[in-house]
């Protein structure tokens, strides 16, 4: 048996060790909740916890549509086009992220089908890429950038999906 | 250095703050474990396991659909409605849910998609917002209440999305 | 207030617990991330990506197409039929796994939906039933055998769904 001081030292190695471990398990989960988070907030039309989700300047960039802050995208929620959606009822609908995590930053990946209720029944009107960056913040995880594309056969999609992120 | 006494002490703390971010963690994955079970379950047609996924007296109340308890949601499942989907092929798709934990209670969000084999090809059925309120009990968390809504617009579906528990 | 000895062991009891409780927690993480990945990858056309998420002796049997390694895997990937759908714009949509460990091995669940893009707009194209089979290598986990079936009332659709292992 080890004396008391080792062990101790033995201990403090293994906690250490854990305290790194946790920090990873929670950096994923945390980012993986945000992002599941974003469809059923903007289905309800909660325009300033959608938009919470950014930071200050958080961007967020689906096909023509540029949101340059946390305002633009809360306007977007509010805007006629997007409460047309939720009035006649959609499903933003985003799959489970793949999360990677470096520092204080993090991609996550994820692809999304827009369902939107029709006269008879439900409709798929797009299936997208989606590729979000991130950053720690003091108030926990937050989305810096969004960048969302059609699958419609274009390298840019596809390029999302291989969670590359784009080039200004 | 400090004293041995005092790195003992030290180690105490740490490990104290790691075994509640540890049980955060561990709730917030079984929560979402057992959600993420709820379709496959559904669709192989497990009666039995889908209703030991609530409480013995957890309810289901979809639309004008109200179980009020294990037995009621395995009758569902056996059900000649819920039979003649499975059988011609059905996904109760839900996708991630949103798990906020309060002790031994938590609330959990999750939108789904239900598609249902045609003669052709599969078709879109239903999107829906769902609300899911669990216990922990000895056997692990459970489902105490689930409640789905239908996405058409309604301020109901809404409220679910956006994690307001219904009052009765 | 116990010895210094006494607070040592019981620290020792504590860590060595949270020593599993990590383990347990990282290795659910870490397979639901694989089977994250594996949408975004085969949509992005990522052969090579997505025959490393198989063990190099790896088999992915989906309906009539049996692939019995990494390298038919990415042959799947690299084929006219593949490349015909990711070119139009396609979403292979995987829900949320529900994993089982088992030590060194593990079962995990999920359904999928296929949607491609067409002329008009996205057409659902399949539903289906997945079980995946992994084993922890020294590269993480990895896939050691992938069965789907589409999910048209069969049994076997039904079984995978239940997480019961297919037979050979």
């Amino acid at each position: 048996m080890s004396s008391t001081e080792e062990r101790v030292a033995a201990l403090e190695g293994l906690v250490a060790a854990q305290q790194e471990r946790l920090r990873q398990m929670e950096d994923q989960q945390a980012i993986a909740q945000l992002i599941a988070s974003y469809g059923p907030l903007v289905d309800a039309g909660e325009a300033d916890r959608v938009a919470a989700l950014w930071t200050e300047d958080g961007s967020y960039d689906v096909e023509d549509w540029h949101m340059a802050d946390r305002a633009a995208v809360a306007a977007m929620v509010r805007s006629d086009a997007h409460q047309g959606l939720i009035s006649r009822g959609s499903a933003h609908f985003l799959g489970p992220a793949h999360v990677s995590v470096d520092g204080d930053t993090a991609v996550a990946v994820c692809e999304s089908v827009l369902v939107v209720q029709q006269e008879r029944h439900p409709v798929v009107a797009r299936i997208a890429a989606n590729l979000f960056e991130l950053a720690r913040t003091p108030e926990g995880w937050r989305i810096t950038r969004r960048t969302t594309r059609g699958l419609r056969g274009t390298r840019e999609a596809h390029d999302l999906l291989a969670g590359r992120v784009p080039t200004d």
